[in-house]
């Protein structure tokens, strides 16, 4: 059954579907009520408020809940909202709530250039440590479902199988420009800097960070997974030597130690992959915050609000055609 | 005539070619004395030590000249040196002394993938604002020798047509990943954001900063040759508004106010770019601290000094074929 | 017709009066309403809440527009407001709304310091680049009437001549100290160092950044300005080494690069001239933190809160007679 | 008897003088010798090397002594020296070692300008507080001796008055802009601000730090004398809250606490202070910088090497007379 | 009388006792109201809203005023209020109001191990000196009421004594393994180093800062005190290098610039006394931010935000018995 | 046979003894020669300088090794230094070459201390956590000689256990002041925060950084080494949360992220072993920076130079009796 488009549906439409509780808000002051934000792929919608007279229909309903709900798509000062009629929560595996959640979509193509790259790496050694986490299902199940932060870039069901290959993919362009620059290696950081989010993050109907990503960090997580796993075999898929060029890649990768590298890049291939990570990350900022409405109210070209994300900056909606004949012109017959 | 090849040259080889002077060292102390460092394209030798006898030899002697060089390949604790017999100015005008200077070597691979590049511009008021330049000869001339710097990244001849087509080869993979990105408007940002290099630089037989490049910098004063020759067309081969898109990318390359960027960068092309022109900067001097015997004496792979072109990181040297099959033996039969 | 004062208009007060919408709030929550903030040139006043009913009678009014409004000074819970009975747009070009804004007054005594100062300078060159700009009346013109920011120091119709005569007049007094300080250059730095404002702000009712102040920034205009006007001429009015130095005052005025300064000040007049303004703009800014009582709940002398246009600091109210007899006292016979 | 003016003596010039010891120099290596910089008021010159078979004559002889020296200008690789015959420590009473230092020369002006304000102080109680300082004679026999800094700005006798009378002068300028300035208070924060420095600094034929000015810094040590002076009068000249007025302008004046202020300025008059203090402070060290040959070799216009009293900044020298008719031309006739 | 346990009280309790108004906060909006914090020694409980109508009943009532209020415990939103029947400020002489503030409780344990560390002090002149302070009646009845802050560490009566027993308790566990070390100068150190505090907080009902520690702050006037005391002996109990000694410790304790200090720590003594005052309160930041339940919402185990006075970083509550046999047990018997 | 006390062996003092070579300079310039320093337990001495000449003499000695020498002790400029008449490379193994290095002294007194603090641990898992180690006689052997740095704090064979000491010291000292901290778990963060030093210096006649210490760090390997050996017990010695606490303090304990601590203290116990680690380490480096008399020439009170050590502060000599009698007085009988 297809999900109903909530960021179009008109006023007056009705609605009978399951939705993921994106956030639940309890509003204080003189008249308090509840407001939740329900959502699926297509997006978000808020519903009008509960009432303390309501307060039981939203009693136990937490972030990450899925909801069954029937209600009518309403309008409160030109802003569109759900008035609910009924709303009760689903039991978890009655539900595909992972196709309520933002996520990229098929991870087949992402997956395939990334095992394609795989398949030509020339150094054994190299491609049989890779294999210890990308051959294993287990991993690629939860890898491809993994978001690349809670709620910054990337924050999305497979973000971070995502952000993975665009970072192979930009470290590689620069590899192949530098010919000391060792292109396997660099691909093999870009696989492996990230697998410590699969245990700093949950995405279980909402994005949370868990105790150990808290405490520890997904830097060093990563290379808790990394030292792990090669010592578990007998002998190792790689030397002590290689394995500590691969731990200080993942150790690396945030590129100084005020933004948490415990060591900074010291080999062409650390800092390749060092920027090819932040030109992925902070250019899939870019492009969310020039995409979000709510940084350009009345259409202004500049954003009215600063953007955390990246660094508190402002940022600009500017394009043009440079006198390009229209694609669409080109097409006819 | 071929150059001797500085960097081997044999005990009593006996040299007899026109030479740069890279160094002028008028040494005091108890035996004040003067050490020339001599080069070519091949590397570079020092003088033995010109003592206050000799000093008419070395009399008007500077930074940046050619001289025809008579002398022998000598040692002295066991580093090579080379003991003058005679040496002389040689005008400007009559020797090829670019050929003498650290160099990209041959031009025409970068300009064609530029140029390549370029012809497949959508947008006509953009290719004809890079016309200005890029189809101009005279401005061609420069740029194909100017440096990329005097001291740090691609300080050679040609280095700043080496980075630029660099910074368009990782800007443009990384374009690529976002739908959203003008592709074009990032390569005409990695073809303009260094054009002020060619009024900050001398490459006369040495790299210099111009006044003008160490008051303005590089930066603005590329902006002032954009906004001259751009005006300088009547009718504008671009609009107003696109003029500012152009600025902006040249202004914000820097990154942050305090690298030098007069204001940040605030659209998707101007991040992307930021961060090809840091990809390329950053790699190549990584590459050449990695690559400079005298970072790693006895050998040892952690460099013994600091590098302050990275942010005074130290830099390891390390590789692993990773049980890969030498490539040579894949060409047998 | 004077302008009611509206500070201290007296509840019952009857207002029917040509006012600007200084801000529009729409404010969300249980009760939305939206609340105008009206202003002439003796201060501001709140409007009551406008109600969803009556919506209409605020719809289309935005920030600097200039309304004819009927009212009466109510209070509620100890503030006053203004209850609009009737409110209508009026056209821009019926009303002088700039009588209506924050403004420094007359002008006349500024332009007269500025244009005494601009007499006396000795180099004929030095004169007539700056003629280029303060003898075009269509500058002066705008040059009166622009703020020195938008929301910080000088924020006032003229008061980025207000700031540049104290600029001046703060150089000049420095540079007297300095034999070896060019006043006529500190004297030209303070003329043109802020010009880029003009392009950067609009102030039709409301001071608002555009965007090429935004993407590209008052000090990189400023330096356009300076560049096209100068070149413009045939002959140019000063030598290109002249307009170097003119260059170098614009762009490092602002002292180092994390404030925005593409270049370091590195002349002894460029040095001058940076405090000067620093000097003018902080003073200023402290000044008007002093005056705002907004600052100073419950009469306490240190201020509640702190001021973000003084890095953060808090300010203290305090002053002495020193024993000094009253100034009245001395008029007396 | 004039002394002899040591950076213009030429080649073979006998000297029969009494000098100051400016630097004493004990070079290792092997070929260990002694070199003293001597010195007077006009500039410095060094000796020729004191080899070990030399080493009595220099035996004893430390930096701020006054010796009797006879000897010949020689000149050693183009540098100017001093070969010295015999050289012989003076009895520190017996000389004027005081005229052989670096000075501001005749203090009379500087004392009558800041006199002159002084006296037209308006509030009694103020002026008394001065006056505790500025009326004692032991107080200014001191001050007009003190340097304001040991190798920075203001480095020679009569130094901190020189400074003190600049900030005076930059800050009562820039108060008189502000109506709500205290320009009496102003003044009494230029002439309080650096007393501290009496403490922090001797000059006994050099300027050194005393232990005092190490641990405890010339801002918390004038604020001692400031606490110490006022409190010793009974009845206090002032009330204990301008005292906390005064006490606030001495303590804020470094203007941030990385800078060794223990509170920012929260003052319109403190704020107007630091800024003037900052203004003299850097515009007489660029000053410096730019008059120092040894910043400028080969006469280049930008500065080879950085200055540490700019921050690290590079200076420039250019000027121009903008076509201005010679000075000269306008006496003559 | 027993004071009532705020933050135990049942629903529907009747509530007839003196209590401490810790916040006044006048809320706006479309239904303006006030609410008052109100507590004693137990804690805190806000009032229902006083609507307009009941603006009468909190006229005059301000922060830090001892009230008799007569209401009882209801309940909104699941959160605990009082319903106020009447509420009326009681004369502050009628009251003992420091036993309704937040306090360290008996002071006397700390005194004792302070004044026994005193008794043990070998140098006569340093054990004079402290006593200055510590043997003086009105010094030790302020003392022992002081706050450490405002509202961050130890901001209770008492918690400057009980920080100060803490620092010397920690500086002296550190003497004690540097036999370099002088622990009766470390002990002094922490006797000494936050003695400005008695001049820069109040405590009559709320812990204020005055207008001497805004405009001063504490480091500078805990040295002035110390100066005047020990300068107001004939002779003085110490010596002047003795007294540099105790200055250097009390301007140094916060170890560098930008924290306040006006120098930094440059003997040994000092080392120890920074790091002990550091340990000291931050650890008691640390102590009281995993203690406050609203940092952990839903009994998430990390802090749902980050906390002010630890440098915004977010805290974890987790501990583990290790095993270990419950203490209980071992009674048992 | 005893070692002969380097620093005051008498002029003329005939040497015949194995000693370290803790230093080999090559200096080149006119007159190229090398020094050695050698030193034992009793400190250094260098020697005089080998001509090119004795070049075959020092051939082959390396930072490290351990040489029998014959020489005599002479004088050059007052410094003393050993003319060498014989040096041969002593085999490794026939000398005692730790008795040579600078050390702690007997190890005996610090492991006392430590185990016996080990002994009292309540919780039987920790205390068979901390067994993995601390029981384990090859990580003994190797703890009891590690030093704590290579060239600042506790740089000594010992060092890293004598620093493992302090450090547990302070932070029970401090843990006991809080009830809420673990006083267990601060001594085992103590006991492991620096484990990974094991794996980053090497000390074989030389204090050296290893690879995996450059380009992972001690603070990571320390984590990794703790992960190991408990992950290698089946089953673990303690739980996985138990183990995340343990990891938590390790790889925190450098306080924040620029101080190279991937993760910030979050526990109470964190934040007590952050800084009791720093109070060690820092006040270890105090006291060797006064202790050190180079940086004192000419006996000044103040160093003469900045320590790097101590973020570039100046150190101060200064102490007193306080009046206190002289100990010795005590003995009398």
């Amino acid at each position: 059954m297809p999900q109903p488009d909530l960021p179009t549906l008109p006023l007056g439409a009705r609605l009978q579907d399951p939705l993921l509780v994106v956030e639940v808000e309890h509003r204080t002051g003189d008249h308090p009520h509840t407001v939740l934000t329900l959502g699926n792929a297509s997006g978000r919608l808020p519903t009008a408020p509960f009432w303390p007279t309501d307060a039981a229909k939203v009693a136990g309903i937490t972030r990450g809940a899925v909801v069954q709900v029937i209600g009518t798509v309403s309008s409160y000062r030109d802003r569109r909202q759900l008035a609910v009629d009924s709303i009760r929560v689903l039991p978890r595996d009655q539900v595909d709530w992972r196709a309520l959640m933002p996520s990229i979509g098929d991870v087949g193509r992402w997956w395939k250039r990334l095992d394609d790259w795989r398949a030509r790496i020339a150094g054994p050694r190299l491609a049989r440590t890779l294999a210890l986490f990308y051959d294993d299902p287990d991993f690629r199940a939860r890898y491809e479902q993994c978001p690349a932060s809670t709620a910054g870039h990337h924050a999305a069901l497979g973000g971070l199988l995502k952000h993975t290959v665009e970072v192979a993919h930009i470290g590689l362009a620069t590899a192949r420009l530098y010919p000391h620059a060792d292109a396997d290696l660099v691909l093999a950081g870009a696989l492996l800097h990230d697998i410590g989010k699969l245990d700093s993050y949950t995405w279980e109907g909402a994005f949370e960070m868990t105790v150990p990503g808290a405490v520890i960090g997904h830097v060093v997580l990563g290379a808790f997974q990394l030292d792990r796993r090669v010592r578990a075999q007998q002998p190792m898929p790689c030397t002590e030597d290689e394995l500590l060029l691969l731990h200080h890649l993942v150790l690396s990768h945030h590129g100084s130690l005020e933004f948490g590298a415990p060591v900074v890049p010291m080999t062409l291939e650390a800092e390749i992959l060092h920027y090819a990570d932040n030109a992925s990350a902070k250019t899939a900022s870019m492009d969310e915050a020039l995409d979000d409405p709510e940084n350009f109210p009345d259409d202004r070209p500049v954003s009215a609000r600063t953007v955390w994300q990246l660094d508190r900056r402002r940022v600009w909606r500017a394009d043009s055609d440079w006198g390009a004949p229209e694609p669409e012109e080109n097409i006819s017959d």
